[in-house]
């Protein structure tokens, strides 16, 4: 069989990429050891590429309430609701890693309700799902439903705009077929594959 | 009666704002003559501001086969499907602007399917309301589609983002109750309004 | 352009149609300065149209604990939930003249839930939803949680008959392709426009 | 047991009803033998009842390319996909005889696609229950598919018009808890019972 | 017309069945009066026709705190959910035969919330159609509500296992287009039809 | 943290229980080199067991037209559209195994339409999921697709009795909260972990 594409678009070569998405790239893989395909793939658009990754650093890298297990537990749940492989191989292998669980991101994407979470993380997922499936039908009583677990309004902006950056993001990869990398199965799957 | 919130999260004064964030207010306040309450809102949050803008920039304002009003049609038909009333609302007056019709928002968030549209446009929505409602069930089939009627793969990635990109703004929109100014009542529904 | 058709069945003129008919669409011209579509259209059929109006006048004009505005609320919101572009059109421009606000009839067909309107009003909206979109479901609870907001058993009848009526009559204009009149956009966004 | 409810509401007494309505129902009773409890439990609100009658009369026994028992059809489907025991019942007694089949009504209420109907009845069927159920969705292929069976343009508006009249009938029965007199069982399933 | 088909696959003869399937059908015949048809159109596979049969008897003949009638009610409201005609009509006719009612099972298949049963009742049909329909969604607040009426856990179970298998009976039944038997249609109806 | 229950119901000690159950589980020990939990909780109750494994081995272990791949991938793809945690890790990984791929149960999973699979394949897993999701719909139309892939109608009645089943499974799975084995979760990622 021949390699399966990445992506059903054209996807740039390293040297024919602007030097600022090239030096990300670089950086990731120093990291990580491989390039994740979102990275490939979104750079035929490099002003997408520049304003994804803003968005996800500013959800997803900065302080607050949130720990970063819980982070891509919302990017897990909601992604699964969306049925995107890209974000739950990927986001689950990250999950995997910082929750220290091999079974949790199968877990989360699966059913929040049964996972090996806390009852203050299954109030977060409930949030972020309503955010991702049914936005309109948020109110007051959800943000109070998050405060009774501590959560502040700041953390109920970030558990929301973590769903809405993944509501993209799932949309994007589900167009063009972004395919994860095989690296990221057995990543936080096994003892020391990091 | 007190005047309603724009948001349930805290509005930054113009002059607390960083310089690069007051800028972009002042230079839409001058095109406009008001500062449409998403600038003021999501300036609550200056790095999600920035990243939003920019995605904004690189789907509304590229070049490509889709018009102005096009564009637009997308954002009002997905905003519909997802009850967003500041997305029907603001972006429902710029597709009245740039459609030159006063009904055109109205009859495209409520149902593309009877609207004043070519069948061009009709397909067009057809897809990006696939991408806002069940990205992942789009196949090859949705693409061959849009190609019946002259669209390029690029521009399915375009119809696709928009719907991506407003898949997020709709959820922002809807967590945090930004709510519409009232200048965009009228914009493009009486003559000279603009 | 050519004028777009007002429906996709034959439109009768004034001049042959039943008397009774006629006399209805002269006093309605007489009284908004134009006939609405829905009586041109529906005239169609003479028996259907006598039947139709004699419902909506016993449920929209009867007495009782709703005001006009509160029943052209149930009238928007559902035909909201059912897409039907004439009835949020043509009850829109109704709902603003009533409730003297020009922007109530936007919010209210995007989310009630976010209107500028009473509690008391969002739980008849919720329980107008429901019989419009699940009426199966409808238990004691839901008359209980109307009373709770001071709404009287026959109170309950009329949110619900109104849902009902209207379920009918976006079914009927989505089937014929009704087309809302142009005049209807105006009304009620600008000072003395009635 | 006592005997149970037939409406949530009160039912009236047939000496205190307006002369007409009391005549429709010693009309009925004289026919059928009994009053079904739709004409008793809507006298509650004589103008509604009035009007639902009479838009009844004009889709139900108008002239045109539909069977009485093919009116009844729509009337059991659409009934059953909205839950509405009532008409379930009552009108699956009339198709029951108009049909002489003792099986149909069940069929059709449970799955139009595997009922004992010709192909012809199955697309009028799928055309009433999206009319029923998405009627926004309705566009011109809909009306070829029903035209290609030998439908006219007018069959098309009497099974959407007996459609909705009945969104609207199941919504109020719904509403008002209206329970099918116990005669209805039997007419139809045995021989001679009527 | 000719007989309509009660399988759309092939019927075996009685004759050339295994003996311990042809036994089962000669019992089932001695006490019913005929053989229903979930019988003779399974039999195409006998090794599944033993084990429906297994799983059948497991769940609906063994002890519990549920009685025969209530077992009855669980398949088939949960039948009315899946539009599985075979189930309704057969299993129907057992409910008003174990219940000695002759309107519950059309009650229970149309909506349970209106039928003639107890609030234990009703909670337990709740609980039976979150398993059919949304079993994902089970928590333990839905125990406590059946705990609250009455039912042990081991009669959850048994309620959800009812509603499981019929799940499976459904599907086949509607993959194979399974016919009721005529006879049904009576049963239970009228005085002595048992 | 304690070792998280694999049920919520009681799980019987292996010596208490009934001699032909210990033999399958003793037998599956030693294929496996574990006992997966469903056999263990669903032992609970003796005889659903054994139907249950009886249906299981008639339709997951008999000849026909699907490789044991290929029916994995409709248990895969099923219990994804339910949300059963249980049924997408254990079959996942008897697909990996079977269809020697680390990553084809995470893509069947999340969405079939991208999987690594044949057309042939994609169009079971189109039918399977009908028959999951809505059985009543099936009509001879989905029957003519499989064909048209060299499907026959007893493969046909392979895949829907593969989904009906599992939709047993996965409605008993998620009402006790059956949990996975971790030895799951590595099977046929890595080279010979079997």
């Amino acid at each position: 069989m021949n390699t399966p594409a990445i992506s059903r678009y054209p996807v740039p070569k390293l040297k024919d990429l602007p030097d600022d998405i090239r030096a990300r790239m670089v950086e990731v893989q120093e990291k990580a050891g491989f390039i994740p395909n979102v990275f490939v793939t979104l750079a035929h658009r490099p002003d997408e590429f520049r304003a994804f990754f803003a968005y996800h650093d500013a959800v997803m890298e900065k302080d607050g309430g949130l720990s970063k297990a819980e982070r891509e537990m919302i990017v897990v749940a909601t992604s699964g609701a969306n049925d995107c492989l890209y974000c739950i191989v990927a986001h689950g292998a990250l999950l995997r890693i910082y929750a220290k669980s091999p079974v949790i991101a199968d877990q989360v994407a699966a059913n929040y309700r049964k996972a090996d979470i806390t009852p203050r993380q299954k109030a977060m997922l409930a949030f972020a799902l309503k955010v991702a499936l049914k936005s309109s039908e948020i109110v007051e009583d959800d943000f109070a439903a998050l405060k009774a677990h501590g959560f502040t309004d700041e953390d109920a902006w970030d558990i929301g705009a973590i769903a809405a950056l993944f509501a993209l993001s799932n949309r994007i990869a589900n167009l063009i077929g972004m395919r994860p990398n095989d690296e990221f199965q057995l990543l936080g799957r096994v003892p020391r594959t990091r």
